[in-house]
């Protein structure tokens, strides 16, 4: 089973910075690669690719113009972040037992009505508004089984030495 | 066990969106309160409180000027979320089964050194540059055992109708 993140809808300056942190929780919790709509963003990708360069793994971070025909023509499970949706916890079996690959799309503020229909699942990590972020961080949490906590990330030129106190960085 | 997140260093402009996540994730996630430092942020705090009345619970955001006095004087256990510190599945259990109340430091871009030494305990949630939303999201998770996922929120005035479907919302 392999995991696409979908960010629908990205807005150059009002999205930078929450949008980076999809595509770097994406790439930590083992999603393969991030595609996204709306507004293209040169800054936002090379940002992504240089984290990708000096920490590893393979992550990639590519542009689609088209949501609808992209999620449309998905092979394997569209499972759509949304706090109107069924709680996360009653369909994440369902959803790994399948063993398709997962398009996990996560929305903006304003998110097509269509979108709910295309969807497979449509999965709420609680009912509550609160971050889209936390949202993908607990669903990846859940679908990994908790191991993207121990994730490797082969061709890295920077690690963390995990330490008690203070920072620890090997370099290559 | 009562639970406080504390922001760290706030920036008005830079951090706005970034800093109500934080809030939003604190208050759906179990969290009793959020304490931030840096600058005061009335706008921040105004859209948690609206938040907090229509959606239910007893949540609330205080400014500290002084962050240092605030952490040394917290009576309890201090977490410093980190990607610096100690993978948080090795520490959950300690924290957890030390029964004080819990202040969940969250960084920013800019950590005071002294920060690593005043935490009783330095914690990751993986060695991976991501987001401070997505580790507070995951520590908050593994330190509530799962159940912030069916958090009721009394006094609410909106509430979320679960469906596979589109969106349902009841209002009192």
């Amino acid at each position: 089973m392999k995991v696409t993140v979908f960010r629908l809808g990205h807005r150059i300056s009002r999205d930078k910075r929450i949008s980076t942190h999809v595509c770097l929780v994406s790439r930590a919790f083992g999603a393969k690669d991030l595609v996204y709509s709306g507004a293209k963003d040169s800054g936002m990708e090379e940002s992504v690719s240089k984290v990708v360069e000096q920490w590893g793994g393979k992550f990639s971070v590519n542009y689609e113009k088209n949501w609808r025909s992209f999620v449309k023509g998905w092979k394997g499970i569209v499972v759509h972040l949304t706090v109107y949706g069924i709680p996360v916890q009653e369909k994440i079996k369902k959803i790994e037992k399948s063993g398709k690959d997962v398009l996990v799309v996560v929305g903006g503020e304003k998110v097509p009505p269509e979108m709910y229909d295309l969807a497979d699942y449509n999965v709420s990590v609680t009912g509550q508004p609160h971050s889209e972020i936390a949202a993908l961080s607990i669903f990846l949490d859940r679908l990994m089984g908790g191991g993207e906590l121990m994730k490797r990330f082969p061709g890295w030129k920077r690690k963390v030495i995990p330490r008690e106190k203070g920072k620890k960085i090997v370099e290559k």
